[in-house]
């Protein structure tokens, strides 16, 4: 095909598609100079605070329920297809567990199980936007939120957080909504921030949205992005569909049973969600769409068998306590975690990414906050060894000294 | 919400979606009436063959397998997260094996991980095509084509096999072929035909590709949706890199090793591609904004384990004997098939989808190929035990009397 000019060349494969693979994830440009950092001068003296990786594996139970799995269940069904919104069996054991445990309402037939998060988050945007609409998110957001809505055909609206909580800013929430407002994505415990949304937050948020609805003559939807639900400290979590009704539960097992890799979660749709039967009906054909068969069988039925078990949570929580004191300590300003295993600090310049550069001169691996479409801020993922937020404090200490920060 | 116009309420969810989900399968219903029926009169006594589901489980060393990796490698990899394209490691595995058994160069940096053949489809299409964009597909199809296809913003264009040997119809190719043409989807061994592409079929197919890419200065794509390849009787299938170098080569683990359910298999593009790198990236573009962060891990590192492994396929040969000469015998005619383990029957009279429902007076539960894009068949899926095939002659037998095609 030499003879192709460069200009049809160019056209050979989806551009959008193209930028977007090429698109470097800073994220993962930090962790691989970490990985090449080790290899140069050991992995004890690299602080890489870089990726939300659990570091707490998996309860030693699920590997003895998978071997049992694998013993009792015959191949076909274990590794067999089940129907496309999950085994019901399975649907059954996850609409028991939110009726017990939130003592909400849940029914079998609107759980949809999915491969993880990620995949219930695109799905339901692609089962309920269409051109012109708009979804809103509160920044600091996870990267990926923009890339879903975006394919999805909508409009990614953003809305601050305050910055002296970081609880969404709900007047500036109230002038965001439009006629075109299809959905809220809400995150919390958060990633990057580590905060989770306060009951008086939840009660306005619901109320501003209650009112809107009215107003435009349309329900709008929240999509709760709940994958840190179990990683929550000192604070009780209010549960969404309590407060408002078209709210659409999604969840990942991936941090709570550390599970990332297996790539199961679900899509709860709350039963008083305005046409909940319709709106489960599109997202089974928003899955279909997407190329997800059903989410995999194995952990399907792992699920089933260890609902509400979780991973050794204690240790985020141990991590948090001595990361945000020490830092606190050293005179740096972070947003008080109370969930996930992220701490947000205040850069201590206007310029976060020159910050971060700066950090790696004490080998101390941070992510700028622009990445989350937020700037002055770092992310630090503490869901690492407690050792090495230990060792990383003289280093953190330096940094600090280069800031005159210590007190 | 009681104040919403009817109007207003339907425009909740994306109607494209939701029609596509309350789009019922003809495949599932008659499973469904199989179901009931069973239940009626007892499962012996109701052939269904509705359902292209793996008969044969995977083979016991599997399971053994998992056991191992769950006993030596720790949770934290076993069950994290994987490089979006896959677990490198697995990337070479399965690279080494395509060099081993095609004798063609296959590189890491060239294949991704799935979460099976629909993913990779979906991923593949969204891609490379753009609005306007044409894929074409030979008829009769695989019906979920259609909505990756249009999920992707692309057109489908059907071309029709020939009827006496259902090898697709070239002059058809060559005329359905435009300026907007993106892609064509290559299913062989054919679900739902059983048939495998011949070589000279492949070598003129390649041929026309080729002159129309210098027609149109643009490359075009064989998207080669393979998930039976192993599955052949009787015949050698050809490797389509081999013969066409704009290939993009679409597996999955679901029938050789039976883990349909896993969901677990790969994109490999070849090098000899026009611009396989960017190709690749634009794959991983396409598989980020479609919510797959990765394949599964645990079955990433089983196929590493058991790659080149088959269930017991030679089951399905002895149901397709027994089934086609038995159906032949009867004064059935079938399309002889070479592969996958469906059976794909004319229908007596015009209406396939009348002949279905009569079949049923014998408890026989088939699949109008109206379901495929194309008139007056029904596919057998005869991935059942073979005791269903011996015992369902007699009905057949009777079906035949109806027709009057005893010999």
């Amino acid at each position: 095909m030499a003879n192709l000019r460069e200009s049809d060349k160019k056209m050979s494969v989806a551009k959008k598609m193209l930028d977007l693979g090429k698109q470097s994830s800073v994220i993962r440009e930090i962790f691989e100079y970490g990985l090449k950092r080790k290899a140069e001068i050991g992995a004890e003296n690299v602080f890489d605070f870089s990726l939300g990786n659990p570091s707490v594996p998996a309860p030693p139970q699920l590997n003895d329920i998978i071997k049992q799995l694998i013993d009792s269940v015959p191949a076909e069904k274990l590794h067999g297809y089940t129907s496309a919104p999950g085994d019901q069996s399975v649907r059954e054991a996850v609409a028991d567990y939110i009726q017990e445990t939130f003592r909400f309402p849940a029914t079998a037939e609107l759980i949809y199980m999915t491969c993880g998060a990620a995949s219930g988050l695109a799905i339901c945007l692609n089962a309920l936007t269409t051109q012109d609409d708009e979804v809103i998110v509160f920044a600091p957001f996870f990267p990926e939120y923009r890339i879903y809505v975006e394919h999805s055909n909508a409009k990614l609206i953003i809305v601050p957080c305050n910055e002296h909580d970081f609880q969404p800013d709900l007047a500036g929430l109230e002038q965001a909504i439009t006629a075109n407002t299809k959905a809220i994505i809400v995150n919390s415990p958060n990633n990057p921030t580590g905060t989770c949304y306060r009951e008086d937050t939840i009660q306005k948020l619901a109320e501003i949205l209650k009112q809107k609805q009215l107003e435009f003559k349309k329900p709008i939807y929240i999509l709760s992005d709940g994958p840190y639900r179990e990683l929550i400290y000192d604070i009780e979590l209010p549960y969404l569909p309590h407060y408002y009704d078209n709210t659409i539960i999604i969840y990942s097992y991936s941090k709570s049973i550390s599970l990332a890799g297996a790539r199961i979660g679900y899509i709860f749709v709350s039963p008083l969600a305005e046409n909940a039967n319709d709106l489960f009906v599109a997202i089974c054909g928003a899955g279909r769409s997407l190329g997800y068969v059903c989410a995999p069988s194995l952990f399907q039925f792992l699920i089933k068998e260890c609902i509400g078990m979780t991973a050794d949570l204690s240790i985020y929580k141990k991590n948090r306590d001595i990361l945000y004191n020490g830092l606190k300590d050293l005179g740096f300003t972070a947003v008080y975690p109370s969930g996930a295993f992220y701490l947000f600090v205040k850069s201590p310049i206007q310029d976060a990414e020159k910050f971060c550069e700066l950090a790696k001169k004490y080998e101390l691996l941070l992510v700028p906050s622009d990445s989350f479409g937020y700037a002055g801020f770092v992310r630090i993922a503490y869901c690492v060894s407690t050792e090495q937020i230990i060792n990383s404090l003289p280093a953190f200490k330096q940094l600090a000294k280069e800031y005159n920060l210590l007190p």
